[in-house]
């Protein structure tokens, strides 16, 4: 299914080579005011070229076109359709892909499941139909903001190199996207940014951690059994090209610790509510938010495509040696945080429309 | 919602201190041969009080009475009923909860999302509802062995004590209930249970982690985007009580390493199939199984409730100090196992079903 | 699929001549006040045998047992399990049918989709099903009645028999189930019984209309396309056993009429609001309530069973005749219009709750 | 939602005025040839301006453009996007609508319910979305094919004149879209075309019904409970603009007849097989398909619009007259018939499709 959310819903089509991606958000309330402009701002950060570690040529120009669901720049609660065109696909370029299984890509996969394949770019794979994750994301946003809510993500980790700031609130720079990693701190951002020139300057590639914030959210928002909120981030996130790993809270480091560690003692807030002194728990508990900030890392393994000559074998079955070319980066983890922002809006909108839905 | 899955459908409901949990599994292929027997063994490998470290009060009695879908031993398609009685149910034991939440329980969100909630033993909260998971599970796992799939669970870390045989193979025991912590290496075991005792004296608990494993399954199964195998499967390991996290593959270690240390070449295997040298990847390529084995890991925080007095407040803002006293594992992970284990079966014969709908 | 519905959400098992029918009603509102022993006398009504043109052996004792979600008479918000005994069942009754396919009847689908069937009594196929919608539809009349929505349903037509009353209205007797036949008014009433009777007496069978009818049902509810709120009515209607046809409004007698004579012209109503003059359209527009009364009809064909010796063949091909014998009722409407009335209040109570999750 | 189907889903957005509808349909099998310039055609029968009793100036020139899923004219199991252009969209002409609620459309509802709306040419609710539903019903016809299964569509009745050809086989011309008002038999469709010549003279509208016909569907397909292959059918049935009733087999005539009259007696056919001698039934039992042809009839209201003054009232409450303009046709039943064509043939797949997932 090309479908993600229940209650709001993105469906996606679309291959990196074709015409044009195609998006249809449906279930987006109405009556929320979007800056289309911010939109193609955003979708151009996500789009690969302007990082450093990455081949120059692919730079490209990206712009949502919206066909539907608006009047007057507000939502009317219609299904809102868009387009992300493809440009600078040079379907030739891919020739030699027609019947070699690049290896840890999809190609394989597809065409055992399907018996066909449009092997152009990774065709369905390609991490291009993110840009309408992207897209349908900030709708999102835009209407979680016009109740409060406000979503953050940002690089964590890249390699060995950490951000140590805390994970539950948003510290140094409040918007990670002015700098090339899309780490809020600028001098870990620095140290990440020379080892991805390194890594990429050996033909090599890296992987690293996203974290993603929620702030704002009232507490009773997330369904207690199998849709419980980290479970729908979870598959979120596990849903994202690359990525390898979900925790939230204290995550796996929580399963060394002991019990009388990390406990969040209920306390009584400076406006007489209810609250915790600590937030080992991430926000959540039993499923459903406790009001406290929602925190939680998604692991991005390295890009599998090297600037290496790669053995191979065919769709029959002959060994082959597909040369190094390409455009790609060596880190897709400064790329994920914005699919990652982007997949925690259209989650957190979802949980909190379906909460809506419980009360006559 | 309380329903899992899509094709395959397990829907629950039921309190720990009610009469009875009730599930319905409903997609369950006809024709499939169920030894109901060896559900309630296992039922019973999951129930509390069996394991070192907790007080020996509670030994339930496991029976699941299976009320529809079944002839002659042999599913017939329509939806199978169950229920799990609950014994030794002590509601005045709670009563002391009544106004009071616990610590990094869900009694503050269960209250906060409905205004009333069902205060004993945790109410639909408690790890109680997983026994209809096992029985579910133990469904699909009949289903699958037909299919020639296999499903393993086992610990694989309690603590800093950690289980160190391969991921994506079964060695040691094939069989780790017959282990007292579920760990498959005789030796470990003991390690990790006399640890658990250790943390048990203290009146503490401990966390630890589980690992999955999926064998026999054909290349192919798993959807392409939001319904990736690796999202499902997250989806569902994040909905069991005190999972804090999920990675698959080299998972949260691959965030460390290089492309070149990860890429699973592809390879003529001994059959003159396509498959890869190593297994990095865990078993899956763009959201869809590649044929190798799928592995996983699920991280599990300690027990909320230690046996020590714990402050906290009311429902009406007031401080109190909750008594040391329940019914209480000092470590879930041995408990876990079963589950994590039932919900990958469920996962598994989903995506499995879900593949056969994909052809004319 | 054995679930009914999309927030609310109702998924029953069992056959007729198991230990019991089961149900989950999940996504129910909490704090809604159910009476339970009202549950029991509307199932009483719904049972077989208390209506004149069946043989009196069948004589069903109801009653539901709630074994989830609730606390002190009131929902809690999580999912609520119930069961309804089968009482009187007599499997040998059936040894006559474990081969043989009964026309008009699901014995040979059944047989067609699963290879397996349970062949006493209907097995999943029974009308017995149906009081599981009752149990369901009850909570959802007690949710709809707290926000001044109410319910009703009656037989309208047996044979060539019809009730002329307006549809958009309750008039004569507002509780049609005081009647044998629940028809509101009492002559017309007592003319359909001396039919049943007179069919009844040559062995024979025979169908009718049931109407249905929601009132206080704010205008805004229903979604505009594929779940229109007809849409969503004609499948909840068309799901209910022996049913054949579904309109609303003018319905079928729609398709000879002018434009001109059925626009439902608008008006300000005596307290200033927007209403229409006339409700042909049957309080429906584009798949939205607009405020009016809803109506529709429902179409019932005769019942398959005759009282008379039966040609058929059986699984292997043989020809055999079935002797007459078992316990039927000569005309299922009287009965259906329990299940009308209920799968009613389930889809008006969803629709009602899909609504809210409209809004930010 | 705007969302149709389980397994084949068909989801559209895009209002009657805007740049262009877009549909996007997943689930579509790979390996499906299907012929684009056969779809245009088809879009082009269903448009308006090429029938009798229609206002000559709408005549659109329709193409869908495919933007996914497709190489090399076969589709490759991932969602197929396209869009359909909206020419000739006149927005000024619909500035007196901006307030004013025409009588039996959607415009006042589409208030109730979002607070906002796209007051040209009916946005959303505009009969313009049933394009996206023909060319998605395109592809699903050529699935079908494939399989051996057929869809057949056509006018059986306009006003008071009804086509008396056999419901359950095509008889007359195969291909009803010859003939102006889609009749199969050329003297009845003459005298349905001189009725809605005249109808449209004097300014009116008329309504009638269509007639869906499956053949070649094996038994076993439908689901048994809440998805019976009648209801899934009445659902989408129900969901098209201006449908207003729905019945199968013997439908509504069943109601007044005797279970003698009407049961489909098994025999053994021609080949061996067991067949039924008559199918009153309409080729399901137990909402799963015997083998039989499935008919069923359509219902549909005359058009709203009427060349005439209309009084009306506005979104303040005033009082106005809409002037007798824009571009409408006399009856929308011929053009209907594409529409329930198509989404006849989306359901069938569909449910062909979930049947498949029935069996390990």
């Amino acid at each position: 299914m090309n479908t993600f959310g229940n209650i709001l819903r993105l469906t996606t089509a679309g291959e990196s080579h074709g015409p044009a991606m195609t998006g249809i958000l449906d279930g987006m309330p109405s009556g929320v005011m979007v800056d289309l402009d911010s939109i193609d701002r955003f979708l151009t950060l996500r789009a690969p070229g302007h990082l450093p570690g990455v081949t120059s040529a692919r730079r490209d120009c990206e712009h949502a076109e919206i066909l539907s669901g608006m009047v007057g720049g507000v939502t009317t609660g219609t299904p809102i359709a868009f387009t992300v065109a493809n440009s600078g696909a040079r379907p030739d370029d891919y020739e030699h892909l027609r019947h070699a299984f690049r290896p840890s890509h999809a190609d394989y996969t597809y065409q055992a499941k399907y018996g066909i394949r449009d092997h152009r770019g990774g065709g369905r794979a390609s991490a291009r139909e993110t840009a309408l994750r992207v897209v349908g994301g900030s709708f999102a946003m835009a209407a979680l903001h016009q109740a409060g809510i406000e979503v953050y993500a940002y690089t964590s980790q890249i390699g060995n190199i950490r951000y140590t700031g805390p994970m539950d609130k948003v510290v140094h720079c409040p918007d990670p996207y002015v700098y090339s990693m899309r780490c809020p701190d600028a001098e870990t951002n620095d140290r990440m940014e020379a080892l991805v020139r390194r890594v990429a300057q050996a033909g090599d590639t890296i992987g690293g951690i996203v974290t993603g914030l929620v702030t704002g959210l009232p507490a009773g928002i997330g369904e207690p059994m199998y849709d419980k909120l980290q479970a729908m981030l979870a598959s979120a996130m596990m849903s994202i090209n690359a990525a390898k790993g979900f925790d939230y809270g204290m995550g796996f480091d929580g399963a060394t610790r002991l019990g009388s560690e990390m406990n969040d003692e209920f306390v009584i807030g400076p406006h007489g509510e209810i609250t915790t002194r600590t937030n080992y728990s991430g926000g959540i508990q039993g499923g459903i938010s406790n009001g406290r900030a929602i925190y939680f890392r998604v692991a991005f393994k390295p890009i599998a495509t090297l600037m290496r000559p790669t053995p191979t074998v065919t769709d029959s079955g002959e060994r082959v040696i597909l040369p190094a070319r390409g455009r790609h980066d060596a880190c897709c983890v400064p790329r994920a945080v914005a699919v990652v922002h982007c997949m925690t809006a259209l989650t957190i909108l979802d949980a909190y429309l379906m909460a809506k839905a419980g009360h006559i």
